[in-house]
C-alpha cells in the first residue's frame, strides 16, 4: 500500500512535468496583432505541439530542439540542432529567430518556449568570436566551480542573443516566456541562457568574475570584454516592462504536486531541495540518517512523513554491473536502512528510464538487504560494481514505467511511519 | 553576531558532553551494601574520575581505558589497556573485573561506567576462542555491511563478557550503567557491546546472520556456535529486573542542548541527524542543497533556522593538503554555497581537533569562497588536494578551540535567516 502511495506521487510529478498540460494552464491572451512562437531547448517541440493545438487564433514560429526531440507540429517549425556542442544548424536557426521577430508592432506577441539545453541550441557568437571560442568560454566557466548565475553573467556578455538580447530584438512587442526549467531554484533567467528575460548584473561584474575565477578566456573574448565598443550594450529595463515570464514545468513544481496528492491521501511531506547533486551512494547516506532520525526520533519531521527531493546525482563508475544514478542510490540506502521497521522509498527518473535498462528505478524498505541476501545477493558487493539493477532485478523490486515523455530529473519519496 | 552564536551552540554542545558534568547528573542512591564501580572505554576513566569525587560514601572498583586516556583517581583503579587491537592487559584487568563482581550480594550496586571503545579493552574469549578468533570475528562483522544490532548479536556468542553477561556476572548486586555514547540512536546496549545490558536476539538469530551476511568465521568460532554446550547461555530476564541504565552523554544530547540555547536565544533548530556519516565533500553537497532550499524557499523549515547535524564523516585523500573532515566538509560547503546570501555554517570535531592540525573547524557563508579567490585560492584546487586547512587559515576563518576533553564526534551548525 505504501508502494502503491509512492507510485501515485511519482505519476503525479510526472504529469505536473507533461509539457502538453503545462503549457495550456498558462496560455496569454490573444494579442491585437500576430503571434509569433519562438524557443529552443530540449522540451520545446513538445512545448510548441502543445501550444499550437490549444492555441485559439493564427500563430506561427520557429522553435529549435535537439537532434531526435523533434515533435510533430502543422503550424510552428521545428528545427533539429546539436546539443551540447552547438552546430551550423543551430547557428542559421538562431539567426532565422533574429530576423523573425525583428520588425514586430508593439501589438504583436511573442511567445517564447525555452527549456534546459536551450543555450547551446541557440549559438549567436558576438562579431568576432567563432564556434570554437564560445564552447571554450563554456569549458572554463563549466570548471570553474561557479554558480550559474555567475556563469550566465559572463557567457552573455559574447553572445547576441542570450541575456534578454532575443526580447530587445522583439521589442516594442511584448514577449511571454513559458520555461520548463532545469535549473536549482527555477529562475526563469538561468535556463537556456535566458534570451528573453533581463540578465542580473552588469559588464563590470563580468570582468570582475572573469578575474576572480581566473578563467583563461580566448584571446578574442578577452579582446571583447575589455573593450564596451566591439558588443552590442545589455538591454535596458523599458524592454522587459510589459513582458511576463512563468516557469511552467520544473523539478519543484513536479515536488509540491506530489506533496500536494501525499496530503490529499493523508500523509504530510517535507520538500527537502529540488536540487540536490553528488554521488548517488553518498547522497544516500544523508537521506538514510534523515531517514531514520525521523523513524527513531520523529524529528526532524513528524511521523508519518514523506521526505521528498529531487536534483541530479551522480555516479562515479568502479564496476562493471548495470543500472543508474537512481538504482546506485537505492541499493546504498538499502544498505543503510537495513533492518529498520516502517521506512519505505522510491528514487525513479522521471523520464522514465534510468541509465541504460528498462527501468525507471526501483522500491527500498528495510527488508530489501536482507532479501538480497537470501536471493544469493551482497548488496555491498553488487554497489561496488555499481550493479544495483541485478540486484534489484533478484527482488523483484525493480519500477518500471516505460519513456514518460518529459523530464525534471530525479524524483525520491522516503515514506517514514 | 551569527558566528558568535554559532560558536555558542558548539561550546554547549562540548559541555553537555563533559564527562564530570554528565556523571553528576546521573549519580545513583547509596546502597545498603558495597559500591563497586567498573567499567570501560575512551571515557570511562574521566567517568570514573568525576564519579569517585562527587560520590558521597565508600566506592572502589576498576575502570579500563585507551593506552594514554587515563585520569588520576584515588578510589577507583584506572587500567590502560589496547585499542582497537585488545591485548594482555585488556584481558587481564576483564578477568579482574568479572572476579571483583563476583560474590556480591543483593544490597550492593555496581556502578558501570560504559563509552565507546570498551568493546576492544574487555577482551573475554569463549574457551576454546584466542584473542586472534576474536579480532578476525570482528573484522568479518565489520566488513559485511551489517547494522551494529547484528554485529553485536554475533559478536557477544563470543564472549564470556559482552551482551550483559557481566551483569549476570554481578547478579543479584543492582547494577546502574552510565553511558557515553558513541553510536547512532544511543542504544545503551550497543556502546562497548553492552556488557551489563540484555542483548536483542537469541543464538538461533546469530546463526541465521552468519549464513545472511556470509561471514567467513574461524574454524573454531563455527564449531563454538553450532553447539550450545560449548557456550556460556545468554543472562536470563531476571538479571536485569532492578537494573537501570541511562545515556549521560551522547551527540544527540548535545544537539538538543545546542538546539535548546538557540532557543533560549531566539532561533529555532531542526536536528537533521546525530549519525550523518559519509565522504565529508559529498555530505556537505546534500547539507547545501538544504540549507538553499530553506534560503531561496523557506521550506522544509522556516527561516530563521538553524540545521543541526552530528556523526562522523571520512575523507577519502586524494591530494597532499592539510585539515581533517571537517575541513573538507566545509570546504565544499564553501563552493557549494557560493554567493547565497543569508546563511553562516559552522563545522568542527567536538575534541576540539580536526584531523592533525590545531583547529576544531572552520566558519563558512556565502563570500567564504569569493573570499578565498581574492586571496588566490582556488577553493576547487584546494579541495581535490585536500587542503581545506590552508584554504580557511587564508581568509582568517579557521575555529580554534583547543583539546575540549570530551568526543561526541561532529558537530555541523548551519544557520539561514
Amino acid at each position: 500500500m505504501d508502494r502503491a502511495l509512492l507510485n501515485a506521487l511519482f505519476d503525479e510529478a510526472v504529469a505536473k512535468a507533461q509539457p502538453e498540460l503545462a503549457v495550456t494552464r498558462f496560455l496569454p491572451a490573444q494579442p491585437k496583432g500576430r503571434t509569433l512562437v519562438i524557443g529552443a531547448g530540449k522540451a520545446s517541440a513538445q512545448m510548441a505541439a502543445a501550444l499550437e493545438k490549444a492555441w485559439p487564433g493564427p500563430i506561427e514560429g520557429l522553435v529549435v530542439t535537439r537532434y531526435g526531440y523533434g515533435q510533430a507540429c502543422e503550424r510552428i517549425e521545428i528545427v533539429e540542432a546539436a546539443h551540447p556542442v552547438p552546430d551550423a544548424a543551430g547557428l542559421a536557426a538562431a539567426k532565422r529567430i533574429v530576423d523573425m521577430v525583428a520588425g514586430l508592432s508593439a501589438d504583436d506577441l511573442v511567445i517564447a518556449l525555452i527549456s534546459g539545453g536551450g543555450s547551446s541550441l541557440l549559438p549567436a557568437p558576438a562579431d568576432g568570436l567563432s564556434f570554437e571560442d564560445e564552447q571554450e568560454i563554456n569549458r572554463q566557466l563549466l570548471a570553474s566551480g561557479a554558480p550559474i548565475g555567475v556563469m550566465n553573467l559572463v557567457r552573455n556578455q559574447f553572445s547576441t542573443i542570450k541575456g534578454g538580447r532575443l526580447a530587445q530584438a522583439a521589442y516594442p512587442a511584448k514577449v511571454v516566456t513559458l520555461v520548463v526549467s532545469d535549473v536549482p531554484g527555477d529562475d526563469p533567467a538561468l535556463v537556456a541562457s535566458g534570451p528573453t528575460l533581463p540578465l542580473k548584473g552588469t559588464r563590470a561584474d563580468a570582468r570582475r568574475f572573469v578575474e576572480l575565477y581566473r578563467l583563461d578566456l580566448p584571446a578574442a573574448a578577452i579582446k571583447l570584454l575589455a573593450s564596451d565598443e566591439n558588443l552590442a550594450p545589455q538591454p535596458d529595463e523599458a524592454v522587459f516592462a510589459r513582458n511576463t515570464s512563468a516557469t511552467i514545468a520544473s523539478a519543484a513544481l513536479s515536488l509540491e504536486a506530489a506533496a500536494a496528492l501525499a496530503r490529499q491521501r493523508g500523509v504530510e511531506s517535507a520538500i527537502l531541495s529540488d536540487a540536490i547533486e553528488g554521488e548517488a551512494r553518498e547522497v544516500a547516506r544523508v537521506h538514510a540518517a534523515l531517514a531514520k532520525e525521523v523513524a527513531v526520533r520523529n524529528r526532524p519531521f513528524n511521523k508519518p512523513v514523506i521526505l521528498l527531493s529531487g536534483g541530479e546525482t551522480t555516479v562515479t563508475l568502479r564496476g562493471k554491473g548495470r543500472g543508474g544514478r537512481n538504482g546506485e542510490f537505492l541499493l546504498s540506502l538499502a544498505i543503510e536502512l537495513d533492518g529498520v521497521a516502517g521506512v519505505t522509498a522510491l528514487a525513479a527518473d522521471t523520464d522514465g528510464i534510468d541509465g541504460s535498462e528498462d527501468n525507471a528505478g526501483a522500491f527500498v524498505d528495510g527488508t530489501s538487504a536482507s532479501r538480497m541476501r537470501a536471493a544469493g545477493i551482497d548488496p555491498l558487493a553488487y554497489l561496488a560494481n555499481n550493479d544495483a539493477y541485478t540486484a534489484f532485478e533478484a527482488i523483484g523490486d525493480l519500477f518500471v514505467t516505460g519513456p514518460t515523455g518529459t523530464n525534471v530529473n530525479d524524483f525520491r519519496a522516503i515514506l517514514i511511519r
